[in-house]
């Protein structure tokens, strides 16, 4: 009879005590300072969430600011998702630290963004927190590489990947993902349009497809992790 | 009886008077500057020549000046092209245009190179000449196009099969050539060592294979055209 | 009285024979492009000329096209300079070839830029033809040098300088002219406003400044060149 | 008498009692990497400081690596500043941060600048140390504000300026020490020789000025402080 108790005592619990929510912090640049926005990633991942009833479980902020790239994120990495606490912490970033070296002379070295990315991921790591890190999309989606800066992206993805690999890392591979995506859908090997608006900012197909694509390993991350 | 003294005669014609030689200029920087070099592209061409015993039929003229884009051409065709009256000339030309945007800040605006690089074709075609184009083969031999200014090249490379196309002229495609040659001899995906010294300029095996097809383009469209 | 008949038949001649005008150019990029404009340089030159009755002089054609540099006009000054058999050309350029290095990488070399001014300066010597050359104004306006490319513009002002002088031609130093206008009229080192809108493009204050120095060469060369 | 054995007694602690040492700290890039070399400023420094007497007074320690920019400096500085409780900092950075602008596309925006500058200056306030800042020298000798970077690193040195009013810092004003040196003694306006060897790095002359301005300051803050 006790145990009959017992475990209707626990199914109550379930349902009162207030569940724990795994916060879940999105890390990056202006893309992802538009992720928060109506039709922004963040925002359809948190309709994916509710649309599989995890609600309870899932709690999305966006960390973005535009122009930031790898050194920006340290900086304020302090401020703005340690002292939060966050379970997990999605750090998008790389677009501005190849762009800007054409732009304005003012991106980053690959040695320095190693070495700055590394030092991001040290200090999550010591919270407790679990990451997940992405490659950068897209500057241009033409699908022979032809965008100027193509070269240099796919570089700093691979350095990316590096890291992931060395560091354990779930990677979710946004710059494989979305050259995947265009190698079907951009038969006309235009440069913007299919998943971004402008080249590189996300319009509502490249909001979904990235949703989808983090949505997919934010819950096995979690999942395995409790 | 006639007739055989007249076949006789012009056997003889074709021994004693001195047969005009195809004049073959090559423009462009410093590769070709190189390729005068022993071990160099024209050099091998040369040879290549000798070799089939064609050594009557054509000679070889390096026009390159390191560093220059485009638009030096342009500058100095008059002088070091024009004025030497050539049956051929074959124009390699674009590292540069690329290159200097990140070396230096002084690279061609892809309009621009579209612009003087058909001004070229157009003030060659008018003194008779053939042309010949080349796409610029390689700034870094990595074969995942991770080299940094590998979609800006590709891009280049692009315009100048465009400009081909358009003018129906003779392309070498070095870009892809050198892409195919490293795909089965650059296991490693190194930057360099492959066919270039130092990303850029050819080693011996660069200079090899370059003589090797341009050799084959020049025979081909200079039989023709006789 | 024949000498008095003949007098009087050359004050004749001078009212019936229509005077050949002084054909001038202005030569250069998109501020000159603009000066054609209602309130641009060129129109207020006209005026100028109107106001000091010498419109039957004078006759100013304006040759400016938007991102020009110096390579640009060499490519077509045949079709929009020499064609029109200019009695003068003022050659106005410089500005892109140091902006560009920072907005798009390509800016032009210093080396080039002289070797393409001076061949700009033989084909139009050839003509027969005076020039005016014209350092570039300005890319902002602060007067304590720190508009960040103040130091490549004061090169390749000095570089102008220097052609001007190796080749005794009249100069209009506007980048001296400016700064010595703003060292008086911008008090509180604003970067643009004074001379300009936007760092590069002319004001109201900046046509009338560039178009009164103008017009003052412009008229002491083609008095004394006849 | 008791007075006069007091007195004795404290000579005596003077001798006896081992003085706290002034630990000075040169935070920077290659300029101060070089600094602790034989004849490098801060080797220099060190020699001043014997020569009047006050080697028990201070320690000179050099905190200088090669390509630092402002953000480097702050990764490195728990590391390689605070841990080692400075009494005193002397931040001598910006240099790349403008020249990498040029030759790499890796320089730092001026915004970013100030953040990362005033960051660094906060950390090193926290620890009680004292802190000068230096404003970037030279990139290029010229003293007509022709060196090609001149614009923006007068922008920078104001900014630095800026910021040590705001901060009410001591400031050794290199920029302005260096173009007065050299108003006097580079007539012939060269752009390296006279306190650089290459437009950047210090020379002999270039290292005893940059001392001698230093080691003023450090002497004069730290004997306020105590």
């Amino acid at each position: 009879m006790n145990k009959v108790y017992a475990f209707a005592f626990s199914i109550l619990l379930v349902f009162l005590i207030p569940q724990k929510k795994n916060k879940v912090i999105f890390f990056g640049d202006s893309i992802t300072q538009a992720g928060v926005q109506p039709g922004g990633y963040i925002t359809r991942i948190d309709s994916l969430c509710k649309s599989e009833n995890k609600q309870n479980e899932f709690e999305f902020t966006g960390a973005g600011i535009s122009g930031n790239k790898v050194y920006d994120l340290y900086l304020r990495m302090e401020e703005d998702v340690i002292s939060k606490k966050p379970d997990l912490v999605l750090v998008y970033i790389g677009v501005n630290d190849v762009w800007h070296k054409r732009s304005s002379g003012t991106g980053t070295d690959p040695d320095k963004f190693e070495k700055f990315y590394q030092a991001i991921i040290n200090k999550i790591k010591a919270t407790g927190s679990k990451i997940i890190l992405c490659t950068p999309a897209a500057i241009g989606e033409r699908t022979d590489f032809s965008n100027d800066q193509d070269g240099d992206l796919n570089h700093y993805s691979n350095l990316i990947r590096g890291i992931a690999r060395k560091n354990n890392l779930t990677l979710v591979d946004l710059r494989k993902i979305f050259l995947d995506y265009n190698l079907k859908n951009n038969i006309e090997n235009k440069d913007r349009g299919i998943l971004t608006t402008d080249r590189v900012h996300l319009n509502a197909a490249g909001n979904q497809l990235v949703a989808g694509e983090m949505w997919k390993e934010i819950k096995e991350l979690l999942a395995i992790s409790r």
